[in-house]
């Protein structure tokens, strides 16, 4: 039998009990279970729905302490930040509990008969939505809590009428247990089907293979590499049915900092950018990878100031000992491809020191490696020449969570410009602040252009996430009974 | 050079000069020259993308008399058919003129900052959308003009935004150049840019190939075979940068045709399903290719009444000489898989006569080949025992734009329990009269699961097919000129 090791994170200690993998048995269980809920599901008004989601919420927070401490242990992201997490993570819960108790999930467009001849004729039609079936969950490393077993992606399924199966990330197996343990008493609780959210376990990339293969999932939604999203909704693609995937995939958030904005502020910039590359050790898929700026003296008298904020961080150690061998890899790729180093931190063993890079911008255009997400505390400067080149710059990053613009305030052709490069690469525009912290509310936008996204017309962080497992069904001509169950027929 | 010859499709002669095959430079320059005119066109207010779509509209009507006769030509389809679709054409284009008028396309979610502290507090967000790019337009065989070159798909991205390059589709290579030509004599009177709206033509898959892994396309919108938009998507996920793809593909719209409905109303549902089979000799994606009914006196009494009624159709001839071929290639098939026919029509040649077949539910279960498009004036009635069996041919469908069901007009467990099955396979769920006649709509769902669609959340017809071609982008603290601008930075 295959088992998943819990790991201390800061020592790579093993800690606890081995964890069973699941077996091909298991997932395809996990997954009956899970349709077998469907319908049921499918038809509980948006009250039940929230009735669930607040439990979840509840007893997340109820379990705190114990549950604080296994992410600590397995993650190493530190007590502040993980009940932080886990607030917003209740926060979610909470928010799509709300979403669906004012019947978001249900609205209806209400489209009377035309009589007379077509083209404008036409029959009385109704427009809902409907959910779409057991969804598959793939959670991410660096958010234990927020985008995992009971994460965004959970959260906004539920709250759509779909039962979900969730893979754990394997370098969390014991709270990924833990938390099924919280969720199986609430089921319980609440008398719902166990297999309404099932988890699955798996350290080798078989389980996700076999879960988003298989007949009865629905749709996959996920968090993490470009490579590992790609090769699901390659999966999800080769089905016998095609079915939607939504991943977030790997992102390099150019920092478009502007002679002005440094001008003017460039010291407490200089701070605020190296917490946002520092922060979490860098993994966060809004990590601000990239900087762009001008040459010139303002350039040049806040390199230093960065330099400097950036070597007072001290990083805590990463996610794993793969993600630390990763990054040390993809800082090395950077300067193999050309790049040169600015800053190279030491960091305390086994925590990597915080790393600055430089390039110009004809280099980065020319050379794809310089444009992969280096996951860690990092950034890669790129140098350039005047507007155009940040514009051409832009453009070769093709796609991006965030593109963040420092001093763009007035209203030139050179700033419009600019914000138009931006748009048209990013789902997030920021004129203020750093792309780190990405707020669950009704206008965000977490998804942009590949390879940011594999559906860059959806979000995986707030309202939005809903509609990712609904969808439209339009009724022509529906009977009266139908219509006075607004259209579900439960 | 390669040429399209137009040829007459009732008799298969040539008609008119050979036209020449875009080659590799003329779809590279179409390309580069729709992204040429993509920012400004970007940039445009409602006022001129509307007065852009009802000028088409206008132009469309003015040369109708010329376009319907080389649309009849090249289709076989009928002035009366061709002129009806036309209107609806010009319908379409100022449907979309309306919506971009009103704002559609401009329409903001404000999201105030939130004061106070994380997960609840965030800064002051906007959420927009931004149209994608320029679109790759694969226009349908089987509506010369609603879903050709200036069909829905071209309507709806000059609408949200977006220039075109339209593959015209080489059955009506005569047709397509002279609707080109009216658009390079509106836009010249527009003072617009003639890369808004480009055509290229080609008789093999290579332009289509092409056009889709062009560098500067940013989606694509196809309307035709599985196989063939199964083909693009896979050259659209095989791009270095994947872009969405839209492709509106095979479809067997099942009609359930209920003990009750048939006792209540059968001769004159024959007439009905008989006209709706042959109609445009089949050549719909919604045409009725399954008709499901439960054994007994009903049914048995219906289905003579079917056969009779569908052998006084005298459908005209097919589109083309090859799709005539694969009409018959496809009733064969569906005998060779153990369908049994109950009317083998001769037609007069070169049309086809109509053909019903019948196979038990199991067989049609069992066999994956009885679940093909076959696309012609042809319908598989697919006998069932109870209601159990007519859910699972349905699950068996799978993906479907349309499911009928006539005779659910009372609130029963079996009506509720038929209507969740057709929901969760279908885009429009029709109760009464018959799948073909598609309204352009606010309700109108047109597209649904695998294989109907490649993209089930999206509609090609109806107002919502706007949304294909605009992405949503959140401004965060964005300086008060951008929100003057109504957060649009031209």
């Amino acid at each position: 039998m295959t088992t998943l090791q819990p790991v201390n994170a800061r020592t790579g200690a093993a800690h606890g009990k081995p964890i069973a993998a699941s077996s091909a048995d298991d997932i395809d269980q996990a997954v009956t279970d899970a349709h077998q809920a469907f319908t049921a599901w499918a038809a509980t008004p948006g009250d039940s729905r929230a009735a669930l989601l607040r439990a979840l919420a509840d007893a997340l927070e109820a379990e705190r302490d114990t549950l604080v401490a296994w992410a600590d242990l397995e993650t190493a992201l530190g007590p502040v930040r993980l009940n932080g997490e886990l607030d917003r993570t209740t926060f979610q819960l909470r928010r799509f509990a709300d979403l669906a108790q004012r019947g978001v999930p249900f609205e209806v467009l209400d489209d009377p008969a035309v009589a007379g001849s077509p083209p404008a004729a036409h029959a009385a039609m109704v427009r809902q939505r409907v959910p779409l079936g057991p969804v598959a969950v793939f959670a991410a490393s660096n958010f234990p809590f927020a985008f995992s077993v009971l994460g965004g992606d959970t959260a906004s399924a539920l709250a759509a009428g779909c039962p979900v199966v969730v893979k754990a990330h394997p370098a969390h197996p014991g709270l990924s247990q833990r938390v099924a343990g919280v969720i199986q008493r609430v089921l319980r609780t609440l008398d719902l089907p166990l297999g309404l959210i099932g988890l699955v376990q798996g350290a080798t990339v078989d389980a996700g293979v076999q879960l988003i293969r298989h007949p009865l999932i629905a749709a996959g939604a996920f968090t993490g590499s470009t490579r590992g999203g790609a090769a699901l909704q390659a999966e999800a693609n080769a089905r016998a049915r095609p079915i939607p995937f939504y991943g977030e995939l790997g992102s390099i958030n150019p920092v478009v900092a502007l002679p002005v904005a440094l001008a003017a502020r460039g010291a407490e910039l200089a701070r605020t950018l190296a917490g946002s590359i520092t922060l979490g050790c860098g993994q966060f898929c809004t990590n601000p990878g990239l900087l762009l700026m001008l040459d010139g003296p303002d350039t040049e008298a806040f390199i230093p100031q960065l330099v400097l904020a950036l070597s007072r961080q001290q990083p805590h150690p990463m996610l794993s000992a793969a993600m630390r061998k990763a990054f040390d890899a993809g800082v090395r790729s950077l300067m193999d491809a050309g790049a040169l180093s600015l800053l190279q931190g030491q960091g305390t063993p086994p925590a990597p020191g915080p790393q600055l890079l430089q390039v110009s911008a004809q280099r980065f255009i020319e050379r794809a490696e310089l444009r992969e997400e280096v996951f860690g505390p990092s950034s890669l400067i790129v140098r350039c020449a005047n507007l155009d080149e940040v514009r051409q710059v832009l453009e070769a990053v093709g796609g991006s969570l965030t593109v963040t613009l420092w001093g763009a305030d007035e209203d030139t052709a050179d700033n419009r410009a600019l914000v138009r490069s931006a748009m048209q690469i990013a789902g997030r525009v920021l004129f203020a602040g750093v792309p780190t912290g990405v707020a669950v509310t009704a206008a965000q936008q977490h998804g942009g252009p590949w390879p940011s996204s594999t559906a860059p017309m959806t979000t995986s962080v707030g309202d939005a996430a809903l509609d990712r497992f609904l969808r439209p069904v339009c009724l022509q001509d529906a009977p009266a009974w139908l219509l006075g169950r607004g259209g579900v027929p439960c």
